[in-house]
């Protein structure tokens, strides 16, 4: 693939200043007009080592409104980074829509040179290629536009540069590396080209970019990105044409829930303290060996969720839980993908994070609400189980909890609270009218449950008409997640 | 002033039962009610170990709403939080207006208990605890409540608590440190006496209460509590009375700059790179030595703040550097104190962070638009000079530029701009319309610097209508300040 690009490309001075004024003016109109764009624009700049992306990207600078523009390079892990999730600084790098971010290497040159080096098999770089590829794709289909550069150097080239680094500075980190990436040029570019290939697709595609005359790739890469940018700013306004999506008939999961299991009262008091001090023996067990727990509630409204989250805190060392109460979106969490503000919020490593609902909101209450269309919450079925499949590959335990009642249980619920005097922030109209959408969002629990309960992380479907019974459960099954994975 | 508390007070069960109803239930309707208070609510646990604090947080948020509180321990650091300014965690710890925050130990506890090892002499424990309270008096004239607790056990109850301790558990880790906690208790006491007593003030008073009983301290707390959020509640709403303030007429620092410095064309195309080449050198003897550098970038509209900007971005390893432009602030932004967005920021040590407008809007554009009353804006000074004190004593090199034109030249830049099409989108309505407040900007800027260049953080004051020389200078300065202190 790389040698389809080795053609010996130059650009001459002159032409290099013929071009300049119009691409600068082209790249400073559409970036302004961009701002108005409905998702970010990510470009990605990979590539040999020494084939200019640094120089590139300060040229950029001197060129572009630097306002609105990010740029990572990822080339250091802090402490909070290395304790959560792989993805979740690539998540919390992304620009607000409208705006620009340079990523140097990003989701790739780390898993690349794995494979260069025979650190990783043939199949978990694989898995690891497609996992960056729905990466991309999750969010292009949220808005998100593609740029991704690999800077080809031929061999030539590369070993001429190695050379005058040498003779510049003898030897030193920077020489070593170089040397490092000289030697090992032929399993660098047999690896990248495998990357590349893996995740080249439509909504992301990779421009190879021969490197080995610095005005070529220089030009060649603003074009690149001018063009880009025209061509994102003239599809505002467009409509985005909502997919047809046949309308299934969920499995009916929540009609299996034994409702009638209740506890006695005796049983619970005495269970209960019990179990939450064997609750807090297992925090700290998982404190100490570093691993997280997320446990998830969603549940019908009155289903009883609060007062089970809090038992969970009253019993817990306050030092190793939070919870977390999911409400509307802020303005900064409504500028990126619907998944960003869960990943914002991923727990270091040790301590438990209860969410009181969760990122499932978006095929349940945007669902049913239509606050989300139909082509946007029918992908997150995927979005959510690819997002849980990170938390538990990174050591995360994710323990989710569907509280369930039935609606004459509610009524009675929703009657009480109106009635006690401190029950009565609990409940609102909204409730109410909620109450009556009982139908579609029971579709809409049972095609979620079905969906999105996978072997990392199943669902428990929690009895909740009996309270204390429902209580009871959720420390037990809480307490037996977290032994089995410690 | 602890011996005052230690009466002996107690709680029987009855009492205790018979209180509980009412006080939950105002509980709750304060806390839904608070939520539309224009500050958070901050409540800090103190004291003895052994006094309950946990206890206490475990019974209070099994009675509270979850939703909209935070819980915030600091008894562990993470990476990030030691590569930054001390009280960075604090502020990123804040709860939005209306919601309330429980702190342990906040920015107390660490302090008194070097206080009481006598690892820091008696002078700077004040200096610590003056901080402390300028800290709180920030928020608090901002709208935050404060609710500050000392639990106090008396030398009695702590020894007893500490012998079943150790019955209970043998040894380890929390023995040990009990058995320290009771080893100094005096000193532990005449440290927090005089902690407490330095930082009790009309904006934030702390509450001493005595935790010998456990019904009649949690009694304590809560009534406390209650009463606070019920006072804050009642005062939504007032109108918060704006403080009249003679309006100063600031030294006229700006007209002593002399605007017709320049630099020749020959001279700054051979000075620039040369420039660039050292600064980077610098960047990289920085981030060697884990320092960070914050440059800040103010001045008048077209005055080549931007163009100064990029000449530091393209002489920089883009590794290091990364420019930050200040725009409207974001809704999350908005739910807290103004400095609160560029706390956020603060870069991690060793990195270089160019602001582009700065936290200095305060003073100057909120100022003269109105968008802060006089008596917000005007008490800025003084949180500002604290802030970057803050800064430069976390070892930040700080370093802030007004870059200055007249206005004569504003309007032969405005009118290029409105030609050139690269240059158009630098130029809007809202320019023109700042321009016919020159005057009012002129003032705000001479008050700001006069007030704000201090001895560890003064203004430089570039002369613009020359662009070459303005960036040759800025280069200069930013290099000549890193190497004083590196």
């Amino acid at each position: 693939m790389f040698e389809a690009v080795e053609l010996g490309q130059k650009v001459s001075k002159k032409e290099f200043d013929d071009a300049l004024p119009e691409l600068r003016t082209r790249l400073i109109q559409a970036q302004t007009a961009f701002s108005k764009y409905h998702g970010p624009l990510v470009i990605i700049l990979n590539g040999m080592d020494g084939a200019g992306k640094g120089e590139l990207m300060n040229y950029l600078g001197g060129l572009m409104d630097l306002r609105n523009v990010i740029i990572k390079t990822f080339w250091q892990e802090n402490g909070e980074e290395k304790s959560k999730p792989l993805y979740w600084k690539y998540w919390m790098s992304l620009p607000y829509r409208g705006h620009i971010g340079f990523f140097f290497g990003a989701w790739y040159s780390g898993e690349m040179l794995e494979a260069a080096k025979g650190n990783i098999e043939s199949a978990e770089y694989e898995r690891r290629m497609k996992r960056a590829a729905a990466f991309e794709s999750s969010l292009a289909d949220d808005g998100a536009v593609f740029v991704k550069f690999w800077f080809h150097l031929s061999k030539k080239t590369s070993k001429k540069k190695t050379d005058e680094l040498k003779k510049k500075f003898g030897k030193g980190e920077i020489v070593e590396r170089a040397m490092w990436h000289r030697e090992k040029y032929d399993a660098i570019v047999k690896a990248a080209e495998r990357g590349i290939r893996l995740t080249d697709h439509s909504k992301a595609r990779w421009h190879l970019i021969e490197a080995d005359d610095k005005r070529h790739r220089t030009l060649k890469a603003l074009r690149i990105i001018v063009e880009t940018l025209e061509a994102a700013v003239a599809s505002i306004g467009a409509k985005h044409k909502a997919e047809k999506r046949a309308v299934g008939i969920a499995p009916p999961v929540l009609s299996k829930v034994d409702l009638s299991l209740t506890a006695e009262y005796e049983d619970y008091k005495k269970k209960l303290p019990e179990l939450q001090e064997r609750l807090n023996a297992m925090a700290w067990k998982a404190y100490n060996k570093k691993r997280s727990v997320i446990a998830v509630f969603e549940g019908w409204d009155a289903a009883g969720k609060g007062s089970a989250i809090r038992r969970i805190v009253q019993g817990t060392d306050i030092r190793l839980a939070s919870v977390i109460s999911v409400a509307a979106p802020t303005d900064e969490e409504k500028a990126h993908h619907y998944l960003w503000r869960f990943w914002r919020h991923i727990p270091s490593a040790g301590f438990i994070t209860v969410y009181d609902r969760s990122w499932y909101g978006r095929v349940l209450v945007e669902r049913v609400e239509e606050f989300a269309a139909e082509n946007e919450w029918s992908r997150s079925f995927e979005e959510i189980n690819e997002f849980e499949e990170h938390l538990t590959e990174s050591g995360i335990i994710l323990v989710k909890f569907w509280v369930h009642i039935n609606k004459d249980e509610q009524l009675k619920r929703f009657k009480e609270r109106e009635k006690l005097p401190w029950k009565q922030y609990k409940i609102t109209d909204e409730d109410w009218r909620n109450r009556e959408k009982w139908d579609m969002y029971e579709e809409a629990a049972n095609e979620m449950i079905s969906r999105t309960s996978t072997w990392h992380s199943p669902w428990n479907l929690i009895a909740g008409n009996d309270k204390k019974y429902a209580r009871l459960k959720i420390l037990e099954t809480m307490y037996e997640a977290m032994e089995e994975k410690l």
